[in-house]
């Protein structure tokens, strides 16, 4: 039986030889995770994510002062999904370790692809869950970039903070990428630059074209994150619940600028997350997201459950039969599918 | 009963509305796949991937005419992870119409993001194959920018493309988006600007940098598209069997200049990937990679299929149960999603 009773009490070492356990998938990080489960539900998760070049690692070690300085305990995760390796997540380690050496309440963990998405972003959830019960007030999802992946990573938070910078070039790219919709706080960060003016503007133009009516597809966005039934608040007319809470309060994501490399304006990024976490809170709409994104989590963990008991129950043989089939186009994979599904139940 | 022949003999407005059903998630859709299926496995399937301004959609434009010129009948899809509205992807049609309309030898086709990934995915799949069983010698699917959804859509291809462009910032930055091992053919597009020469040595640095020690994740990484059994063809002693036929041959990815803008190079592109897919061939590498390719798809559905069969036989009441219980932490996911399957299969 696993006793959770060091990393619940502040172990530091358990919890890294934990997170070891989760990253290789060890049989034994299932049931550590099931025992701390009970503990989770306290930590405000602060996904952040941009552009790459916008200075996000920075940004985050300067927030992680702000909160260290108010005594609050901080983890940061920071996720590559594009590096197989683990060697640029290491550096970058190596760099923030100089800055946050030495502070017990500050945890630091490099998550790197490791060859399948699904993967990652299962890996990142556990890893997140551990820091929750082992007591951090505070959880930062650090993204490389701004990839569709890392923006779903971004997503499982409470609170996504957007990261921009001036002259990366098209301010449109932006707002393709979708994040627009996704952000409940955004920063532009290296704000003493030339053009940053413009990023602010061309933000703030942004946001005030993304009326009721072009955002109701964001509320759609997130349902997406599940098919399962479960969480089926109907967002409010006019509006996405993501954004008008339960009490018609609507979110506007406020636009800070700072100078991360100075230390400028961290702090106001701090206040403005600590607002929008009372906002979720006073409208019900934190509720409404820890149910989608546990439901989301029910659905994956489903999902490959589903899988192995199907491969279990039929043997490789039949499944490897039935690529053999398909390869030879004498059925098409959705059918296979069933034919297989249907085995397995019978 | 669906019946395929328009489709089959060339009937392009009967392929346009079997795209839109597919896109819509229509039921109907999956009989017509179901009867199309048979006919797939002829088309070239070329991946068209790399960062955002690098002149990808003019350089497919290219492409495509060098290959109507040789009297190939050619598929774009334009797949846009990124943008939830479908407006920039019609602009961009409109733009390539006026360059290759009237041809009834090119058929375009747009897909923008529907609020999920494995959708969008699952959807481009269905897409493309619908195209091959029209008669279409060539698809050539195309990403907006290098995201690693991007990547993985691209990678559902046999050929994969990878565009760069001198003056996109560090060149590192393609390297560390996991370009550099999904490529078979590296375009530097933009080649008449400056610096192009800079992003051809550094592409051909990482090139040499990647050793076949180096190079193994490589093979990993394309066995991570699926989980399940059923090609395992192990890679070949020191190399990936991507890159390492079963004959020992060693395919290099060239490294191809062009000026899209102005059409030039084209010509050595479509050859390059020719080159290329006659080395699949002799290699026995197509085989292996249309197996890989299947598998998931295959893995896919059986996800899909077995989900919906667990929610229709618990029914919705069971799972939002378990969605209530995980969120007052009196279980966790992992152990609700087993206790669910339990009760499913008994």
């Amino acid at each position: 039986m696993f006793d959770p009773t060091p990393i619940l009490s502040g172990d530091r070492r358990a919890l890294a030889r934990l997170l070891t356990q989760i990253e290789n998938a060890a049989p034994s990080a299932v049931e550590a995770l099931a025992a701390l489960f009970p503990h989770t539900g306290r930590a405000h998760r602060v996904g952040i994510t941009g552009p790459p070049g916008t200075g996000k690692s920075t940004l985050v070690n300067e927030l992680a002062k702000v909160w260290r300085r108010n005594g609050r305990p901080v983890a940061i995760v920071a996720v590559d999904p594009s590096s197989p390796f683990t060697g640029g997540a290491i550096l970058g380690d190596r760099i923030r370790m100089r800055d946050l050496a030495g502070d017990p309440g500050v945890f630091i963990r490099s998550m790197a692809s490791r060859g399948s998405l699904g993967g990652l972003a299962r890996a990142t959830g556990d890893v997140v869950n551990a820091l929750d019960a082992a007591g951090f007030d505070v959880v930062l999802i650090e993204t490389v970039g701004a990839g569709q992946t890392e923006v779903e990573i971004a997503r499982t938070a409470h609170t996504t903070v957007v990261v921009e910078a001036p002259g990366l070039g098209d301010d449109v790219q932006a707002i393709k990428a979708g994040l627009l919709e996704v952000a409940d706080v955004f920063v532009v960060n290296k704000a003493d630059q030339p053009g940053a003016e413009n990023t602010v503007r061309a933000l703030r133009t942004s946001l005030d074209l993304a009326n009721p009516a072009a955002r109701t597809w964001r509320g759609d966005a997130h349902h997406h994150l599940t098919l399962l039934p479960g969480f089926a608040t109907p967002p409010p007319e006019g509006g996405a619940a993501h954004e008008l809470g339960v009490g018609g309060e609507a979110w506007l994501p406020p636009i800070v600028q700072t100078v991360a490399l100075q230390g400028a304006g961290a702090a106001d990024v701090v206040a403005a997350i600590e607002r929008h976490r009372d906002h979720l809170r006073a409208s019900g709409e934190l509720v409404r997201r820890e149910r989608e994104i546990l439901t989301h989590e029910l659905e994956t963990r489903l999902r490959d459950a589903l899988l192995a008991g199907l491969v279990a129950r039929l043997g490789d043989g039949l499944v490897a039969a039935a690529v053999d089939k398909i390869l030879a186009r004498e059925i098409d994979p959705a059918s296979a599918a069933r034919q297989l599904v249907e085995k397995a139940t019978v």
